[in-house]
């Protein structure tokens, strides 16, 4: 067998998200199901994020053993064919070594939120914006976001549910982008806490629209209870755009 | 009543194109069945371009005659209410004088064609690009375009039901912008021929493909034959940016 990388694009819409679970569809199950047609019997993935339901990924990186006998776009091909007609393809497929692995290996991973900041409803981005009608102040998000960057107890910022060991996380980037219509926030960690991202937008969502000083971003960190960030921004706004790892996946080989 | 210039968005997948017909939905049937609300009473809406079946907009411009009641935000906001389910919002309302039309007033049209250039069909982008999975020689289609800037006879890139008196067409832009694996072609001109932008792309996907070469393009052009260029590209791939006229219409009064 060989243990091969994939790149993976989905639109998380119609999916429980990444997660195999006892019901619904999952992105992890589709891929199982068209990597079993080229197994010949079935086959468990494992991915770099486990996103949430309705959440989007450009840039997912998954894992999976197949027989010997494949070229690398035969891999990539085969399992887009097979993937069909789901929203989910393969945008590259490499060998791996049988030490790597794609969550415990990734030294870095990029998420993009996007907020549509106008009055009208997305029509064109539609299911992939979280649409804010009232004017957002770009220049207080910046601020609220700069007392988040770097290394925290993000407790604030955690869901309930969240099973990582400890709390602590360290945010290399979290940029404010403008374009337009839109506010993206641009977050970039060796790895994140479940829902980290979508409760920073969440709360950067209340400092843009003045309900929060960007000082109170501060305290909300400081206070490490859940309760004393913003809510939880809608999946559909999120997409895991890159996960980086020490050696080039896609070009080593 | 008010004579009213309407910014408008829309996705054009679900749509027979933007104009009425004796049958399916058109953009222009779900406004005036939205502007009908406002009217109390049937309405008729024109458009600057009468976009093809599957055609988006971002940047469409329409006129509706209303009752003299109305801020522009109560139209904007009134008509969004009235339009849903539907993908297809209104971003701007003004006030137009009487002598106004939103086609033949209009001194500019912009549109944008994206072809997704990938192995891999869409996951995310699927409804908005053209994809063709070998790769294009971007420079080449780059020389094809700059054949076709200007004034000139566009015979060849015209819909045989084209109803235009003339084929004579200035293209003022006709740009082939590269962005990771897009390469979106942007074309301005005062008006276009019945899917001249569509024929245009077919025809530069040719170039980029090394099926034909760059000069080829100025000898389709001076063929004046339909057939001696190449195909129509998908409708998908193709958004109506902006309108342009000569008073700015969303900031004048």
């Amino acid at each position: 067998m060989t243990v091969w990388a994939l790149l993976v694009e989905y639109d998380g819409g119609p999916f429980i998200g990444w997660q195999r679970q006892g019901y619904g569809l999952s992105v992890q199950s589709v891929l199982e199901a068209a990597s079993a047609k080229l197994a010949f019997g079935p086959v468990a993935i494992a991915a770099a994020g486990r996103t949430d339901a309705g959440v989007h990924a450009a840039g997912q990186v998954a894992m999976v053993d197949l027989p010997d006998r494949f070229t690398a776009e035969q891999v990539r091909d085969a399992l887009n064919f097979h993937l069909r007609p789901h929203p989910v393809v393969v945008l590259r497929a490499a060998r791996a070594s049988p030490a790597w692995h794609p969550r415990f290996s990734a030294i870095g991973r990029s998420y993009r939120y996007t907020i549509l900041n106008r009055r009208s409803r997305p029509a064109l981005r539609a299911g992939r914006v979280w649409h804010l009608p009232h004017p957002l102040d770009a220049v207080a998000m910046v601020e609220g976001a700069g007392h988040l960057l770097g290394h925290h107890d993000f407790t604030s910022f955690r869901a309930s549910a969240c099973q990582a060991v400890s709390p602590m996380r360290t945010l290399d980037r979290l940029d404010v982008v403008l374009s337009s219509d839109e506010i993206s926030v641009v977050a970039e960690a060796r790895s994140f806490l479940h829902h980290q991202v979508r409760n920073i937008v969440g709360t950067l969502a209340l400092v843009g629209a003045g309900r929060w000083q960007p000082g109170d971003v501060l305290r909300a960190l400081a206070a490490r209870r859940r309760a004393a960030a913003g809510p939880t921004a809608p999946a559909e706004g999120l997409c895991l755009t890159a996960v980086t790892y020490a050696d080039d996946l896609w070009n080593a080989i």
